[in-house]
């Protein structure tokens, strides 16, 4: 029985919002495993902004992905194959498998990927979301990069999303004020009901800066920031001095093409300290994924995932992140369980 | 006998470069002293891109100065008449005494100025500069908003200014390799054969960036920013993952009227640490003047300063910090000593 793995590769680097053109969709047969690797069948695709990042030929962590390369991508899968002895069929595996059906991954990459339980207490697509590295995110950005005490302000953008929802709970969780900035007066609804912010601010609506001042009376003693560009200008200009700033992503300024406007003179001015960081740095740590995971388990945190369907639609059902239409965690499903 | 005042009072904010008709030089007859109250002659005065900051309506950690009043300005001076029981005659006095000829300050005010001996151990002008806010700069940059590490490269730019040298300076008795960012051979020359740079590099020469690149082998690790602009982000490009940066003054930005267009991603992708701080909130500790003395004191560190004459040119002279035209400590003598 031979297996066909359909494979998204890089054709053209996107220009503003990706296209489906912009990949090719190729099929080629599973080859027979060698000593030593295992065959994953993906099950689900996390679709992140640095997926978008790693499609152009920018500075970044990593290289870009390369024309021609299959597209890179972080995945949760599932063994179904294994010539190794350190996988036996069945085991889940989380990790960069890419966009496509099937990923062979070997002993000598095994530190890249984390093997997970065949059962694991919640549900898949949670363990890519507010226990994967979204969850991580949130995690180490409230703990080490900016840290947050009981009583201060917290604002985060991008706060309906797989970072922002989960930053915000932290943030409840840890005693401070949570203000969440998104799109539109339903996720500000979802934020504040569902999820127990202190405040949201719509800054698609004509007022928001207002609102937003009318949120932080006192300050804002933390920003973790995921948006950037007039979102961030705004929050920064919030900031008590003294302020920290945990700079996780700067999505406004990903799809825009337009050369970034930013101005570190208000660091000066208020004394401010901003440290960059990115999940990836924490990726062989299970601290932050067990407590995560517990609090999951506790309804201490409410974790939502958007959920969309078909390897082929990875490149269109990437822009929702950009477009701002998904809530909590954006993933692909790429198979139904096997 | 009745003094006369002379006092530097803003006309209009400048764009651009300072122009003398931005400023009244108006003259007035000094008051009788009342109780409290105590008369200092102004004999230095210190000039700091910060006061250009000051003229201009833009955010910023003071007030900026109102049309029509006298100029703010640090300055050193002597006490001439003294009706406090906290001055006497002689007394040497150190704060914003502002651009004029007489500062009258009084009893309720006694925390904003700092009191030296009359006879200090350095000459008056090392004490506005590498013993006053200049040097406590460089200490507190380099100790505590980016503390250096034995065997790093720092990189500091107007690195033959006030600030600049003393932190060269610093870096090297803390270990560091040391590269300094300066215009033209002159000033590379003086880091490198006098201040004991490790490496100059020459903004102005055509291929600086390749030489900075040259000088950073092993990249950056602390970076003590007091330029911003085209030079920033060259030193950022050239950051070690993780390193820290100083960002003490963004001295481009300050005459060009341009909008700056900086941008956060670096921050994010070499996960920096970015802290802006302000030498003002050391104001209260001598811990870093009495270590700076003694440095000079023993040689350790060598202070220069380049002394202009005149109250009436302040305007002018300031502008000698935005051509680059003077090497360490920019200073003002108002009087001769009295």
């Amino acid at each position: 029985m031979s297996r066909i793995n359909r494979q998204l590769r890089l054709k053209s680097r996107p220009e503003g919002l990706v296209k489906r053109e912009d990949f090719d969709l190729q099929e080629y047969p599973v080859a027979e495993l060698k000593d030593g690797e295992v065959l994953v069948r993906v099950l689900y695709l996390s679709m992140d902004p640095t997926n978008r990042v790693w499609m152009s030929d920018i500075p970044q962590y990593m290289p870009p992905v390369a024309i021609g390369e299959v597209m890179r991508g972080l995945g949760l899968g599932r063994v179904v194959m294994s010539k190794s002895a350190n996988y036996a069929e069945g085991d889940l595996v989380q990790g960069l498998l890419g966009w496509q059906d099937y990923a062979v991954i070997d002993d000598s990459h095994l530190k890249d990927y984390v093997k997970l339980p065949p059962r694991p207490p919640v549900p898949l697509p949670t363990l890519l979301g507010a226990c994967g590295f979204s969850g991580i995110t949130a995690y180490y950005g409230l703990t080490e990069i900016a840290p947050v005490q009981p009583g201060e302000t917290l604002v985060v953008s991008a706060a309906a999303g797989s970072v922002g929802s989960i930053v915000g709970q932290i943030g409840k969780l840890r005693g401070a004020r949570v203000v969440g900035i998104a799109g539109g007066p339903e996720k500000c609804r979802y934020l504040i009901d569902e999820l127990g912010f202190d405040a949201a601010v719509d800054y698609k609506a004509e007022d928001w800066k207002k609102a937003l001042a009318d949120a932080t009376p006192d300050g804002v003693h933390v920003n973790f920031e995921n948006v950037g560009g007039p979102v961030m200008r705004a929050v920064l200009s919030r900031m008590v001095n003294g302020g920290r700033v945990a700079l996780c992503g700067l999505i406004a300024n990903y799809t825009s093409g337009a050369r970034p406007s930013d101005d570190y003179s208000v660091i000066i001015v208020k004394r401010l300290t901003v440290r960059g960081f990115l999940a990836f740095d924490y990726r062989d740590t299970q601290k932050a994924v067990q407590e995560l995971i517990g609090w999951v388990l506790k309804g201490r945190i409410k974790a939502e995932e958007t959920i969309e369907d078909g390897l082929e639609n990875a490149p269109l059902v990437l822009n929702q992140l950009f477009e701002g239409s998904n809530r909590g965690k954006l993933l692909l499903r790429v198979s139904d369980e096997v």
